[in-house]
């Protein structure tokens, strides 16, 4: 577990404010964002959430909250505050909670600080408590700012939103190809498609996604690791198998405590599920996506294995695509996606929020084939009292 | 043809001048570069030159040459400038020519008319006449500088090196494909796989290079126009037909005066050259680039048809390639190329120079499978004199 009370010197801030680019609320609560970006892949199914407290225009407290059972991140925030939270401003990813669970609510804790004011990126999600929080503060006479980076603050609490809205993972569909859409050879050889930096990024990835998805397929032929141990004090992903047939081999190296099996009703399991294996039984994928919800699984990375991939679409189940295109030709091989059924270009699925980043050599194009759910449904903007 | 002497007002220029951000010698060298753009396309088998002249900070000439057997860009800008060339800076994109063809040597020209100084931005690439012009210049007193935005002019070039130097065009291998590697549904139906900005762009490659290739089973299955028809005062580029067997109906919108049929030695083609038709006869494909090359076409567009350019590409024959990868997923679909042999993912062919741009909602990537001719035999920056 990482520690939820930071220490990080906000030294980007400074130069922040004074250039004045930014104002004040976003840059403040673009560091709250980055501080929440330490809970990835560790809060599930608790969303990532960080909170800077300013006082003036100095950071008198941080946190987040890294794990789920371990305080939110308004606790670590004010306990290192203290007596400097009293008038100061809380910026806060998500709206603090109003319910006492597990902590005590968030939202009784902010006015009992004596905070002066509130800044919060998104609501929360579940229609059950989403504007409680905000509506406790605005009762205790606290004025509510909503809406600051809203945008960016949904997308990295995707998969609790998917969670929590549709009951199933937020699905990240990658894979790397040369510049001919190539994914490996005809041989099936594909070391490498993509550079090193491109391949350090997916790890980087697997450390931040609850789980990764293998096909029984690639499991037997390249029996891979799908660890994240390229990144220093990495968390390694829940690995999901899907194995209709249950050929899983008991010696697979993703064959780990945690590891869940994704099969038809019917298959014989008892030797992975003594090791530690959870089973899920499902008809379909919709079906296997509610059971991987159920088990608290957040999000989902689909790593190649075009047929895998290619029913996950043909299921409209990707929600993100990332891709690197490799500036190689290859000149015959294999492709990324094997879809059930032929399309004609018209039906072609529209990425939307399209990005362009260079990645090595490589390029990385991200986009979404689906909104954050309630992305749309949030205000933009919006002043509470 | 368009005019050689021009009129275009160098807005630009006062800016880069003032702020100061590049070198006076680049900001004009770049001028000459645009101007001599518009050659582009119309030149052949001569190169696109620029040229401005330059007495003080201000631009009193500019020219490019427009077309084999008109003045080159030398003679147009001295004519603009008149006697302001005296003492003045003249900066041109290929050394002026030495010996005397259709016109007297522009290196004799440029000393008349009493140029102090003279920036070329690349040297000749024709071993019997490279640095003559230069040295003519250096005899006559003028200091002369070279390598000044020598890589730009060589790309630019890259059609007359590679004729020069190899007896062949530059191979430009265009496609577009989605995020899937798709150029085709399974169907062939590729309408549209890039957007109206990506495809106004290919028009613009269409106006600027001298012939497109086409392989007969596109010809007669989609009977395309290959023409630039988008681009207002547009040039068609020559189509180039690879028919093997000599099956392109004579009522193909492609056959027009000036195309080209690549062909066997010993199919029958009476009908399509009393069409207007040049016939190339080839035993294969460097056979048939040799005799492009003694058309005088300087660049060759390849688009799309996958058995044509996996040819190309297996006989080592595609220079540079231009790519539009449109963020999209179709799940089953055609390649784009489809090369004879297949190939381990270590023998993938890499880009150089890439280049990343977004294009309307796709992204273009560019880049270069060889060397432009000489370009690496020339001095990166060197002084005569």
């Amino acid at each position: 577990m990482r520690e939820g009370g930071s220490q990080f010197a906000p030294r980007e801030l400074a130069f922040h404010m004074h250039t004045g680019i930014y104002p004040p609320d976003e840059v403040f609560m673009h560091r709250a964002l980055g501080l929440a970006a330490h809970g990835l892949g560790r809060t599930a199914p608790n969303p990532p959430v960080g909170c800077v407290i300013v006082q003036g225009e100095q950071v008198v407290g941080e946190g987040f909250h890294p794990q789920a059972g371990q305080p939110h991140a308004e606790v670590f925030a004010l306990r290192q505050a203290g007596d400097r939270a009293k008038g100061a401003t809380a910026y806060v990813t998500l709206e603090p909670c109003s319910h006492s669970g597990r902590t005590p609510p968030c939202a009784s804790a902010l006015v009992a600080a004596g905070v002066s004011r509130v800044v919060i990126a998104a609501l929360d999600p579940n229609p059950q408590v989403s504007g409680r929080g905000a509506e406790r503060l605005r009762a205790a006479g606290i004025p509510v700012t909503l809406g600051v980076m809203t945008d960016e603050a949904v997308k990295q609490q995707a998969g609790f939103r998917s969670l929590t809205v549709r009951g199933q993972p937020w699905v990240v569909y990658k894979y790397a190809m040369t510049l001919d859409g190539r994914t490996a050879a005809v041989s099936g050889d594909s070391r490498w498609v993509s550079g090193e930096a491109a391949r350090a990024l997916v790890h980087g990835w697997r450390d931040h996604l609850d789980a990764i998805a293998v096909g029984s397929g690639t499991l037997i032929t390249d029996d891979p690791l799908l660890t994240a141990r390229e990144v220093p004090g990495g968390r390694d992903p829940r690995p999901v198998i899907f194995d209709r047939r249950g050929r899983t081999p008991l010696a697979a190296r993703a064959v780990r405590p945690g590891a869940v099996l994704v099969t038809a009703p019917e298959t014989e399991t008892s030797h992975l599920e003594a090791a530690g294996v959870h089973i899920v039984r499902a008809h379909d994928l919709p079906g296997a996506m509610t059971g991987l919800g159920a088990l608290g699984i957040t999000t989902l990375l689909l790593e190649g294995g075009a047929t895998l991939a290619g029913a996950f679409l043909a299921a409209d189940l990707i929600d993100e695509v990332r891709v690197f295109v490799a500036p190689k030709l290859l000149g015959l091989g294999q492709s990324s996606l094997a879809a059930p059924h032929p399309t004609t270009m018209g039906q072609a699925r529209d990425l939307t929020d399209v990005n362009v980043t260079p990645v090595g050599q490589d390029v990385l194009i991200q986009g979404y084939l689906h909104a954050v759910p309630e992305l749309e449904a949030l205000p933009a903007t919006a002043q509470f009292a």
